[in-house]
């Protein structure tokens, strides 16, 4: 559902390590695959688990769909660029090509037409997962990207088009992003336009493709290659430009005349356009004429979330009514993809603050015996505490640094020693930075004083 | 961290659909690939939710490793039969393997190795994610394998040995699995008796996979090949048959005589035991001489699970002081990892219960202009409702039956109508089964009535 944008992207989540297309060292890890490490990791999960529990209170259910398929199958809902991209392996049992998908809206689009998931219609699906993309080296992106996504399948309405933009907006509210835009266009229009021109298939597919770049110079050496009359190359060229509140929407009008193929998304546009003005989401979007996507699929409404700062979007989506038909059952539908990496980095500008470690409690053990250490800590988690068991023993000076250290290291609110000789076994030392001002509790006591 | 049971796999995931390997027809989806449908999905991500927040508690941090890597560098830490099972495809860039991961701890060895998690010892590592193996076609086996893990690194110790029991215990007690069994061994005994043996590195090799299948005539077959000693040949037949309580460990004591090589692991195996018993988990536990578990890389106490009713195990693990140094820092550590469709099935049995929809309401629309059903599923979600937006319009008898049967698949609470003509817009009906018990109420009652 996600293309890649066209704009370069920064470092893969802030902390995730891996390695650089620049280093001249054999590589340990292929490029553009990140491992995320457990801070980045914590922030991610909680991202996710923030968008799905958003999803699911407007009624998208989770599917999880194999991490690999066969080419032949999933290649009638993936543009070329993508099956070029794709990972390919052979199947060892049939000699058939498996590719990891590069995309999850054509392996949605497959199951729902195979009947996997019923005839019930409409249906609300979610995912998260990764796609896998080989991607330029140079354009330093990433090629294991995670998303977020929902479809809408089985209804092609004016209130769907706009569930998908209240829906997207209502994830990044509960995210806490609130400086965001959503453009929003209609394929239909420019389509039609081209339609219009007489240009060649080859050309119009061109045309698309240098519009959604915003590259005016070569839309305009494909308009006057095919010789396209004065009048509709102004419109066609004039087009991308066409982007901001109502005004995009009359000059669209005055642009449609009577043409009911040129009127008609602007119609659909308009009914959209209102119904989330209505819901209070006017500062949020942006009419765009020029809005395009990256894929071909997309026959309806289609568009693009940005976050203030950061350069390229970091979601997306629109209708595509004709996507499952490709796979045999013809199903009008829509959906979007968050882009996690993105949404992440933005998140970061918006929210330094890690996610808190509810660690309560380090348990060190007074002898190498841990019996004492180990009774206390399942006493303790028994009560509802977040217990790690330390490894370092000994009641000295340096033993009781040492435990300070690695309570402070992982978050623990407090520090315990057990097992000293001649200690009561319902006995523990709440370790300070003094020894004087260390003081002995009953380890009874102690889940009411690591409550916060 | 999990290798695959020897024993044959019932389906994957209850309701995923798969596709059969006796098709005749060609195939849709690669054979062992699973699409995990809404419902199973669902259960499974709540599962997992469970054992990551046990694990948290416990300290461990998620780690989310890249899903392919050079097979050149995670090699150093795959046993040959996993690498042979691995799904390879070569790096368009450089021309280097590309192996999906057939596990993860040779990942996190390798992630670890690079100095990646810093160098603060013990780390609490834990992941979820699946491996990939190429089972055998006719072993009916997934060949994208759920799980769910952890590694302690960095620490030798009877605590951290017994962590991991107390862990796995504690997960599936969290999970409400309460029926359950822990065979805990230590390769280091049979080992020692092997090397003891005269036996050649090859027969010693052929000999722990027949222990590990108690596979007893083979395992008397390679001993009388090599001509092995009558009085060593009995120990080593007798070691795989010795499981039970206590028993074991001092049936194990008269074998091992004075020689401290099998000494040695008798004694660890003795320590974590009474460790553990003192926990209150003497009942969970099964000692077994002959436990192996598939990996070469175990080299002390090793570790399986096994849920009541279920012929194969649900997870497993073990210390593997020696991996983590293949890739050029030697630390000692240990982990076990859950099959998460295995656990799955298990909690079929207990808890055959849905995990609840949590939707409240659905909120339809009297006419085809879905302004007032839009605006007021906006104000019942600020309200903290959980709302899904029909799809069927108007008022008469055959639209509310829709309606109603709507939402009563999907779970809503309540079904409610809004916008009817010469409605107050500040009103709604709560359809009924007959349309004399439907009751008209005023929105901004709905959220109240809405709650549990």
């Amino acid at each position: 559902m996600l293309p890649s944008s066209s704009s370069h992207r920064r470092r893969k989540f802030p902390d995730a390590a891996r390695s650089s297309p620049h280093t001249h060292e054999r590589s340990l890890i292929p490029v553009g695959m990140a491992t995320i490490l457990p801070r980045t990791a914590q922030r991610v999960r909680h991202l996710e688990a923030i968008l799905l529990s958003t999803l699911g209170r407007w009624g998208y259910q989770e599917i999880i769909p194999p991490t690999f398929e066969y080419l032949d199958v999933l290649q009638a809902g993936l543009e070329p660029d993508l099956i070029e991209q794709g990972y390919k392996f052979s199947d060892r049992t049939t000699g058939r090509i498996l590719l990891l998908r590069p995309d999850v809206t054509a392996q949605i689009a497959r199951i729902v037409a195979m009947g996997m998931v019923g005839s019930q219609m409409p249906l609300r699906l979610c995912y998260r997962t990764t796609v896998f993309r080989h991607e330029p080296e140079h354009a330093g992106r990433e090629r294991e990207i995670f998303q977020v996504g929902v479809e809408l399948i089985g209804i092609d309405s004016v209130a769907a088009d706009a569930e998908m933009i209240a829906l997207m907006s209502d994830c990044l509210e509960q995210l806490g992003l609130h400086d965001f835009k959503i453009s929003l266009g209609h394929v239909g229009f420019f389509k039609a336009l081209l339609a219009k021109s007489g240009l060649s298939a080859e050309g119009q597919k061109r045309a698309e493709q240098a519009a959604s770049r915003k590259d005016l110079p070569h839309l305009e050496e494909i308009l006057l290659k095919e010789q396209v009359a004065k009048i509709r190359a102004r419109a066609i060229l004039e087009t991308p430009g066409l982007y901001g509140k109502q005004e995009v929407l009359r000059r669209g009008r005055m642009l449609a005349g009577r043409d009911p193929h040129l009127r008609r998304p602007l119609d659909r546009l308009t009914q959209v356009y209102e119904l989330l003005t209505a819901s209070g989401l006017q500062d949020r979007l942006l009419l765009d004429l020029g809005e395009f996507r990256g894929f071909d699929y997309y026959d309806g409404l289609v568009f693009e979330i940005f976050a203030k700062g950061l350069g390229c979007e970091i979601g997306g989506g629109g209708r595509y009514n004709h996507l499952i038909g490709r796979f045999g059952r013809d199903l009008p539908s829509t959906g979007f993809a968050f882009d996690v990496d993105r949404l992440f980095q933005s998140m970061e500008r918006v929210d330094g603050e890690p996610v808190q470690s509810d660690i309560n409690c380090l348990i060190c053990s007074a002898t190498d015996r841990p019996q004492d250490a180990f009774e206390t800590a399942r006493v303790l988690r028994q009560a509802g505490c977040n217990v790690i068991l330390g490894h370092v023993f000994g009641t000295g000076s340096r033993a009781r640094r040492l435990m300070r250290e690695e309570g402070q290291r992982l978050g623990a609110r407090v520090t315990v020693l057990v097992g000293g000789a001649g200690w009561s076994k319902e006995e523990a030392m709440i370790l300070a930075p003094s020894k004087a001002a260390s003081r002995t509790v009953k380890i009874k006591e102690l889940p009411h004083l690591l409550r916060p």
